[in-house]
């Protein structure tokens, strides 16, 4: 008996998931099929706002990897490279990420997109994105977080910031969002005997001339029309041109001060994809109309990640194209597998073909627009249509079931406010406009930071001995070591001068950091010295409590 | 109309939600009352293992405190003090950590307890703990990902070591626990197609003659019988001497590796009460038989952190107390919001009292043990009326629904084994038993080491070369340095030549920070000059490659 062709898949979303089920069906004796992903589940993406939301819980947004394809090897690992002259992958797998090298016959790349927020300045380090499900459930943490805060906050300005929430991109993605993060509000008001509704202020901003470019026109309005009744300022024709830690700047030059911005636009390569050297255009893999790679004799590549024509003479026209949606992606996956397999039997391949039955999006509170089979839709109709489609997608009955049922449970139950925080980072950039307060007198000293650009004024007043002292950091300094200072609170206001960056490090990191390097003994005794006036009250790292170490170690 | 009396309750678990709804229904137009916790919601701990092991979701352990306590304020704060003389509490809110002062007329101290591993070398560093919601969630996440890295590991210590699992403390908690997670892992197993049932090993380990002190013998019996029989090793009369990154070590000599150990031991008093100046005994704050506070006029408290005797004679016997237990909280909030109103109507107050209606324990699998009004019990029966009484204890109908429909649809569907992974740490500590292995070559580079206590050597080989380079680093010196070197495996090996401890820093971090301090560009520039030949495949601080960051910036 002939020995089995092994074949690995990488990417565990639409393309992946049905190209590798299909590729063990119809392969079955004569391919090993093996779907390598960095997350155990599928995403079902298109869910992600309703998980932010709250409507859905995140298990009935995602699927594990090992249900949906159990006679599939799943391993959840990162692939670090591919070795296309040996027909190598290499992943990195496990706690202590050891590298492991991966053989096999025919390669299907399937890794979707990445996110590439770079033009915009300060997008990458403030925004929240809504890619998976860490996204949707970080936007829902933090939304409630701004709920509780404003819920017990009496100033004014940062109040309003709280209560202010901006989505950027008005395609399906951040239409969805919007609304669901409206429905998250709504719903969780009552809770928060603080705030009233007039108070929340929410913005969807899209640089096209009109939201859903993608859309018929007519649905599009009425999309719009739903969006504004409900409280959403919409604003078309407009970008952004930065962020920071206190809202965005439009290029009309309106400023929005806001503690919550999610970019919904950025889709770029995937950072894998973007390093394997093969032919792309508009960030996607150039492949032939059989989904190969060419030039690469056992590469094929399907989803948001490929550039598949639809005809024999695909020119500068994105619609000469598959689109990067799931429904092409779903069959794309089944016509590959057809093809891998026809491949190794010495058959004849299928150019890819198919045309979109049409278009759904969600704008919560039971409406949606739809454009299916050319027949516009709108209304509870088309949000009934949406759910069942989406439902219909869902492998298997039992996620179907299961799905269902809650949806129709979470309609009469109380939402769930639940916050549940993650650990933050111990070091981000964080950009500031000019003008910004970094810290003021008073505040619970969190950290340590060091200018990267801009400038940034210090100023402390005594107010028991008239005493005024000011000075200004530039690239290169560093503030804040009061962390080191056995002292809880700032004593200082920092203002950034110009438009600047900041690298923050969180005070606990930043005092471990701080006793591994001995050779930083002399700078910070010196510095803590001039400072402060004396190691006794310093915590720094010659000095560091040897007893506090000795406690617990 | 008199002004109202302003009631701060300090803590959102079983004593202080009771005592904040009590105290708003029998104090209505007579006061204010405010809730204040870290979280915003109440988590039914005893349903946390149920959590771990998937067989509930989070939000069915877990209430949101505004929709229990619907007249009361909630603030979702950490208490850093408080001032008995002005009667303030001075609280941190909000991302950014702004102090406020909170004035009280009558103060209800309902903490709780905290965690105090620091007996046992090692188990705060490495032990999982199952105190709250994002414990649950942790152990979940860590264990799925055992399973999925031994699913693709072939190397037989490491498979035993993922396929391991400890659980130290046989009381209530780590008996639920054990059997909790053995039931997530039976559950999922079948998903792996490359383990064996006969591969996981799980551990259960008690210092006490036998599990369950606290329970009738003949009940604690019969729960050991059923945890072996489902494949838990219990072993009684021996206790935990210290843990590292790879195992435990234990009183009797034993070693076990594994990568998961959960500390169910360790109850000591809350880091705040601890602060406080109260008048303690064995970690709890006492109280009169009021549940006053003696020397403190407006202040009360309840719960595990308070010491509330149960006669007018008590001793050192813990029986002539209130125990620990949510039963015991439940009933003190109602009697000591009685207590406060009767105070403030200048009525007579009630002294406590109360005896324990039984109590119930989990053994997964649907089995329980269960000593109720002096009826021994186990089996389903105990089961059903363990579900039962938990159930009751849910506030609200909806709240008793929900978790009874998700119940028994968990019951049907297939386990839950999605693994939703966390932000790992910065920095770390990480111990080490002479003969563990820090990183070996080939491993990905994944951070920074110092040495804390012990000494570690680097052992590195050149294959080509024959070349065998070795060095020992002590306290104060750091290795690892590659992540400043555009490499990505290890070179060498370390091992520890001694039982020490490593601080760890994550490359990303350890780059940013090293970014930071401009003054250690001359001290990494001459380390990398003799380390690694030359600073054009250095990463160093000086040598930053600019592109890279104004890539993003």
């Amino acid at each position: 008996m002939a020995k089995k062709k092994k074949i690995i898949v990488i990417g565990g979303g639409f393309g992946g998931v049905f190209a590798a089920k299909t590729l063990e069906e119809r392969g079955r004796g004569l391919v090993d099929v093996e779907l390598i992903n960095n997350n155990n589940y599928f995403v079902f993406q298109p869910l992600l706002p309703e998980v932010a939301s709250s409507n859905i819980s995140a298990s009935d947004a995602v699927v594990p990897l090992r249900q949906l394809l159990t006679k599939v090897q799943v391993r959840q690992a990162r692939v670090m490279g591919i070795d296309f002259k040996t027909k190598t992958v290499i992943v990195m797998q496990g706690a202590r990420m050891t590298p492991v090298e991966l053989k096999y016959d025919e390669l299907v790349i399937a890794l979707g997109t990445g996110v590439d927020l770079a033009r915009i300045p300060g997008m990458a380090d403030h925004a929240l994105t809504m890619k998976d499900l860490t996204d949707a459930h970080m936007l829902r943490t933090h939304a409630i977080g701004c709920l509780e805060t404003a819920d017990v906050t009496t100033e004014t300005p940062v109040k309003d910031q709280l209560l202010s929430f901006v989505v950027v991109g008005a395609g399906f993605s951040g239409v969805e969002t919007a609304a669901e993060l409206r429905e998250l509000i709504r719903n969780a008001l009552p809770y928060y005997h603080n705030i009233k509704p007039e108070e929340i202020r929410m913005y969807l901003i899209e640089y096209a001339p009109r939201i859903l470019p993608t859309f018929p026109a007519e649905l599009a309005e009425y999309a719009t029309k739903q969006l504004s009744k409900s409280g959403i300022e919409v604003l078309t024709g407009v970008g952004t041109e930065s962020a920071t830690a206190t809202g965005v700047a439009l290029t009309n030059g309106r400023i929005i001060n806001s503690s919550t911005v999610v970019a919904t636009i950025g889709n770029g390569p995937h950072p894998l994809v973007q390093t394997l050297g093969l032919d792309m255009h508009w960030g996607r893999i150039r492949t032939d109309r059989f989904m190969q790679v060419p030039g690469q004799e056992h590469v094929w590549a399907l989803g948001d990640a490929a550039l598949i024509p639809l005809n024999d003479n695909p020119g500068e026209d994105p619609a000469d194209y598959a689109t990067q949606t799931a429904q092409f992606a779903v069959r794309e996956g089944y016509q590959l597998a057809g093809n891998v397999v026809a491949k190794l039997k010495g058959e004849e391949l299928k150019p890819f073909a198919y045309k979109s039955k049409g278009s759904l999006a969600s704008l919560g509170m039971s409406k949606a627009v739809a454009d299916v089979y050319g027949i516009k839709l709108s209304g509870m109709f088309a949000w009934l249509l949406w759910r069942g489609f989406y439902l219909s997608f869902l492998p298997g009955f039992v996620a179907k079931f299961r799905v269902g049922l809650n949806w129709m449970i979470n309609a009469i139950m109380p939402p769930n406010i639940v916050q549940l925080r993650m650990r933050p980072p111990a070091t981000r950039y964080i950009h500031f406009w000019r003008g910004d307060k970094v810290f003021e007198p008073g505040m619970l000293i969190d950290g340590f930071y060091t200018v990267i650009k801009g400038s940034f004024k210090l100023t402390i007043d005594n107010p028991d001995t008239d005493e005024h002292f000011e000075k200004v950091f530039g690239p290169g300094e560093h503030f804040g070591e009061r962390v080191l200072v056995k002292s809880e609170l700032r004593t200082g206001l920092v203002q950034a001068l110009e438009d600047g960056l900041l690298l923050f490090i969180a005070q606990k990191d930043f005092t471990r950091f701080a006793t591994a390097f001995p050779t930083l003994d002399a700078y910070f005794k010196d510095y803590i010295e001039e400072t402060f006036g004396g190691p006794d009250k310093a915590f720094a790292p010659g000095n560091i409590d040897q007893s506090e170490l000795e406690k617990t170690h």
